[in-house]
């Protein structure tokens, strides 16, 4: 049971309080709405910064942030730690493990979650990251095999402990690997001074022919650069088809033996269940019109990574970030009112501010619509851009100081094997990739 | 396999980097031995303050700190994640799941581990909180009662879920429930407007007749002041003598129907196996002579909790706390150095330094062996001293930061169920009390 109290206000509510639920839910708050905001989390997390959780650079905490600390005094509204199952769209009402609720209007805020394109050896064997408990998964396998390493002295059981295959050189692949590298060379050295660290190997594999698919020629070059000038392997337009937790194979017939690999290769929508196939979209998303709408429904919408809003400027629909999330949230806000009091709709026009990524100390890429540069000032930009993202002023400040130390200390202090990941248990995957 | 390198220094091994083994590894820098340090997780952890992460106050990276860090440009020594069985006396080599190694000297600084004093309902329903997992799994387990506590209109249920049984009040006991109602007062109204804390109890079960039994009186006395005056309920001369999961039973035959159980009534020796049943003395410790020899043996150690020393002034061993492990660690290292030379050792004294709890925002008792004090200036020195007591620059600056975030805010912000707790699966709690 939800144990929602009744309310003379319409209800909206919002499944997911990831950027886009979140900007929505804020917008909402003297709008005269009853906000009902459910997720599986109690806390939203700020996933361009997974991959320093995962390399012990950040702690956890300061990366997510309580999802009821956002919402504290706002007028009626109620959030519920649920797993939302589906939508009854005849009933009008939400679905989830802890009851049912009925909507007035309901918005899918779901994001994505990790494609392993229906490859079950790679999904058994390899890590997601998509979540905090993953990153943490992985921090502790990466940790767990530097102490394995250590235990023998058959130089291939130590090379392929000690071999970290990335599949997928998007921003997430490419942030991780220059990472690890600058833990081989900061901070692993002092840690492991008995372990010929040589033998450690950082492989980025990726399907198209550059990394950072998505950015400028320019950028990709760039970056491509920094990763090599780091130690990482690139290797371009090679497939991975299989992984048996020892070996990965790829198309052309490259084989990779390592004990871990971290799937960064696509992302899905997370959709939840209760629509039509034909409103299923390319990567799993909704198809949404341009007030996000779902197709068919005037009263059910989809913002995010999970909807496709497909126009002619955006055929495949927006990019699955941040950005659009938060700019479709709180625009939606403004239409659900509009709605409510009989008024037109405002078009969505997606405002594209850039992308970037940072491959290391110093190096990062950054691609504005109107001007591309990288190396000390897009690193510089890139931290200053993702500081301000996060919420919270203690977040905000946790942060900084853990990257200002980071920087002239050259440590990494969140190593800690907290909860041991089960490395070799086939129920420890499993739970890691469904999480 | 061990995989460590013979040397012509003899070979120490240490079992244990918690206070004592961490003070002894430090210590015997430059004394040329060959160290081996074991310990079952890569952190030291900093026990006083388990009751902060518990009760989402602090991060658990804050108490913690990477083992390999504290001896990082050590000669010789080597630490391995390991998790030891037993000690073979006669072949003298340490046991372990990671493989076997021979030591010149052995030194047990394995601790001290939850005493269900043989209960196994207790064992099986109730939470422990000896280790971060631990501390962990009980931030999550509280914050999940009161999200189930908003599900629910049955008052009955409501009551359980919100009420926190705290089975001893030694410092731990006592300081987390101070922490608990600190919570009720300050962060819970805010985070649940819609539920009625006023039905959140917070209950303390004392076996003897009055809290801080090690403490003086005056200083048991003003504790239970402080924990009554922040609404907690004190029940001393009560010995818990069952818990099914659903209701707490004393031996005068009152009851609590409460979901949680917090049992921090009693510790015992984590003893590693190997030694006569004559060795093993009241509270599952070790007896040692005044050198820290173990009894029968001159190469055989055993320092800080696992050890008992009985001598004329402490005919119980000495307190299980930090210090005497600290010192011991300390002067050990020494004889160490005269055994092997040939030097006569030296006696250890206990140079006891005092005691102290915080009850909560300027509540605290200090007894220092001459000056007995409460209140505020308590409170104050309780902070710097277990400040400065943080092991490194950085974990004392992010402590000391969140103190004046959570004083300032009246606010904890790391209240994240970042691993969910599976509560009611008795997977679960086996798995956490055996932690």
């Amino acid at each position: 049971m939800m144990n929602i109290p009744t309310s003379n206000r319409p209800r909206v509510v919002i499944i997911g309080g990831g950027f886009g639920g979140l900007a929505l839910a804020k917008k909402l708050k003297n709008k005269n709405f009853q906000v009902v905001l459910l997720d599986k989390h109690n806390y939203h997390t700020f996933q361009p910064l997974l991959y320093q959780v995962a390399t012990g650079g950040l702690e956890s905490g300061s990366i997510a942030y309580p999802i009821r600390k956002v919402v504290q005094g706002f007028e009626e509204i109620y959030f519920r730690l649920a797993n939302v199952q589906r939508i009854d769209t005849v009933n009008k009402k939400v679905v989830a493990d802890i009851g049912t609720i009925f909507y007035d209007y309901v918005v899918i805020a779901t994001g994505s979650k990790t494609n392993f394109f229906g490859n079950e050896a790679i999904k058994t064997n390899s890590m997601a990251m998509k979540t905090i408990p993953q990153s943490l998964n992985i921090r502790s396998l990466v940790l767990e095999n530097f102490e394995s390493a250590l235990l023998t002295t058959e130089d291939t059981e130590q090379r392929a402990l000690m071999n970290f295959v990335i599949v997928g050189a998007g921003p997430t692949g490419v942030e991780l690997a220059g990472a690890l590298a600058e833990m081989k060379k900061q901070v692993l050295p002092k840690d492991y001074p008995d372990l010929d660290l040589s033998k450690m190997e950082i492989n980025v594999i990726q399907g198209a022919g550059k990394v950072l698919d998505a950015m400028s020629d320019n950028s990709s070059k760039k970056a491509q650069e920094f990763l090599e000038k780091l130690g990482v392997n690139v290797w371009l337009n090679e497939i991975v088809t299989d992984y048996d937790g020892k070996v990965v194979t790829t198309k052309s017939g490259k084989t990779f033996t390592a004990e871990t690999v971290i799937w960064t290769a696509g992302v899905m929508g997370a959709v939840v269940d209760g629509f039509d196939s034909t409103v299923i979209q390319r990567g799993n998303r909704i198809k949404v019109n341009e007030y996000n709408q779902v197709e068919g429904f005037t009263d059910i919408f989809a913002i995010g990574d999970v909807a496709t809003m497909m126009t002619e400027k955006t055929p495949m629909g927006h990019p699955m970030m941040a950005q659009p999330a938060i700019q479709q949230g709180q625009l939606l806000a403004n239409n659900l009112s509009n709605l409510r009091d009989g008024k037109p709709l405002k078009a969505f026009v997606y405002n594209d501010k850039g992308s970037m990524a940072t491959i290391g100390r110093n190096k990062a890429v950054v691609d504005l619509p109107k001007f591309k540069f990288s190396g000390f000032f897009a690193w510089f930009v890139w931290m200053f851009v993702h500081l301000m993202s996060l919420i919270g002023f203690r977040n905000k400040l946790v942060v900084f100081w853990n990257w200002l130390y980071n920087y002239l200390m050259f440590d990494r202090q969140a190593r800690l094997i907290v909860r041991p990941f089960k490395r070799k248990t086939e129920e420890s995957f499993k739970d890691h990739n469904e999480d």
